[in-house]
């Protein structure tokens, strides 16, 4: 039997990809002709020159996500360039249909200048309604992001630092219900300094967490080595580590309640999950090997393991949150995505399981559950102006 | 009831916008969602980072021509910028769509700077098979189409440039057949020296026409008044007008043979045709008024008359080519459309009517005509190396 890398090739050439672009519109007679093309569409034209509003009445922008990508940082491949990068936005774009009805196109860039990253998508963003930023590397990524919010009137979002944080956060959240323990007591290690790992830090601290270590390849994030750090490595050193602790992820690992993998498979081994406190919490979200294998997780005394993988329980899936923020974002024309629309889109992803579903394998919504987008849509919708 | 123009902007909103992106991939169970995007998103991406052709197997952008422009310069509308572009730049994606099966995608930009407008589409280009440039203001659009055709390795086409020049020729070539007479024959008067004004002369020389005279505003493009021309009409007054006449229409058209209106309406007179040469062929392709009204034409002694619009017989509509040319040209994986291409589409859509089947009221085929896209793209392919 064909591996699901054999398969999935196979399914991209049937379909040579997988977005296609179809008209709202029928077009069979001269009087078709002339309402949707020339001379009619001056009308709308016209109603869009008087009022730049009217592009959400009488365009799909008001509906459609660009999903844009530098083709730097692609899941697991590294800097493979815009064009190699491009299934995995196709697969972003039909993700965004699936699951909240919004049309989505993807555009990859041919250049990794975050100058002309800027300007580009600047020039191009009349054309949508929101901008999904995606694969782009750390740490230009939250430089072109925080611009692009500053400078743009419409949603921008980074999937890959914030849609993983939100979930995570999801996840934590839940996991300190069932687990009867306070986020605030919590001692959670965050292995992994990059966007990912950077924003998940803010969003666990903002939560109540008050311990928290965060490591790049080197070790622990503190105060005395920042010589050597990128400018989200220094603010995550300045935020994090009270002690001003130094050491490596086994150091850093002991005692620890939760641990959040965002970094490389197979890093966390069964000998330090068995020096973290009683009802240790592992979210191991490397893909496709996770920091730990969850049997092994378990077996040497976890108490939930989460992965990204769909093949196990608790799959910490960014799906579960970019579809239903942008449709919320886009439903209620929000010019931004701010930092209360997200906190609130991790609880509400939390609290649509009621206390008394949640088990240790089920501390998150399935992916395919479908009040999940609507949900998420309607916390993001509550704190627009 | 209600005008052609009200009835466009209820159904524009209606149906919020013409476009809509659809997956081309169910998306029903992880198997799917493994399949469609991680993991097993990852083995099209490593193919197409082997090569980069292999985006032309495994995606989308085979089939997408991106519609862009910077609504400079929009149908009879002027300079309303890119968000009240939309509107028409929708029209055109869907019009790719109904009569080649292309999927388009519409991108307006917000910026009318030359240099960026070309970095912004070089720099978004790996996204698209193929590139069409609309409602472009001259003479930008002439070096923005020029410097993207040398840069780029797909095909980029200026459709108002090149397409109602196709369609104005094929329109010709059947007008001389129809009327026995010889294209070298002709003396030919076109009235507007911008981009579509530009192409068609060009081309009306090539098809062996010997006698032209170009008009922009100020009146007939010759070799002493040129200081004041951009370098688009000092092109056109070197390649037209041999023997350096001056004046302005009504000293042009007497004794012509065509008139092609590229302008504005109601600008050519009854009077004037009277002093055309007899059986005198007129293109009146202004929007929505053309330069005379037919049935003015034809009651001052026209033979042929042909306009933009659809209310009226020889309607001259870009609709009739580039759908067909970009099918050609995606199918053979065509890095331009040349010069030769142009011209084998313009024969290739006025043979489409046989000889016999010619009138004076109809002299190209009907838009609707569904052989049309399928004739122009095997010109265009017989072109491909």
């Amino acid at each position: 039997m064909s591996t699901i890398y054999e398969q999935s090739l196979k399914l991209h050439e049937e379909k040579k990809g997988k977005i296609e672009v179809l008209s709202k519109i029928e077009i069979n007679s001269k009087q078709d002709l002339s309402l949707a093309y020339s001379p009619g569409v001056a009308e709308p034209c016209r109603k869009i020159a008087e009022d730049k509003n009217n592009s959400y009445r009488y365009t799909s922008k008001g509906n459609i996500v660009a999903v844009i990508s530098d083709g730097s940082a692609v899941l697991g491949l590294g800097n493979i360039g815009p064009d190699a990068a491009m299934p995995v936005m196709e697969g972003k774009s039909i993700l965004f249909k699936r699951f909240a009805g919004i049309d989505s196109f993807p555009i990859v860039l041919d250049t990794q200048d975050t100058e002309e990253i800027i300007k580009t998508i600047k020039f191009i963003a009349p054309s949508f309604g929101g901008i999904n930023l995606e694969d782009i590397s750390a740490p230009r990524c939250v430089e072109i992001e925080k611009r692009l919010i500053e400078e743009l009137d419409i949603p921008v979002f980074h999937d890959d630092q914030h849609g993983t944080a939100i979930v995570t956060c999801a996840g934590l959240i839940n996991s300190a219900k069932l687990l009867k323990k306070n986020l605030s007591d919590l001692k959670v290690v965050v292995n992994g300094a990059g966007s990912a790992g950077s924003s998940i830090s803010k969003m666990i601290l903002s939560l109540g967490v008050k311990e928290l270590l965060v490591l790049d390849k080197e070790g622990i994030l503190n105060r005395d080595d920042s010589e050597s750090y990128n400018f989200l490595q220094r603010e995550l050193a300045q935020i994090s580590n009270p002690d001003n602790l130094k050491g490596v992820l086994k150091d850093a690992i002991v005692g620890a309640d939760v641990f959040i993998g965002v970094s490389v498979g197979n890093i966390l081994t069964k000998e330090m999950v068995r020096t973290m406190n009683k009802d240790a919490v592992i979210f191991a979200m490397a893909n496709p090997t996770p920091e730990i294998m969850p049997e092994d997780a378990l077996e040497a005394g976890a108490a939930i393991i989460g992965t990204g993988r769909s093949d196990y329980p608790n799959q910490i899936n960014n799906v579960l949150v970019f579809p239903g923020l942008f449709k919320g974002a886009l439903r209620s024309r929000a010019k931004k995505i701010t930092e209360e629309m997200k906190m609130a889109a991790a609880i509400g992803l939390a609290n649509l399981l009621d206390e008394k579903e949640l088990r240790k394998d089920y501390i998150i919504p399935d992916v395919f559950d479908s009040r999940v987008a609507e949900a998420v849509a309607q916390e993001v919708e509550k704190l627009v102006d």
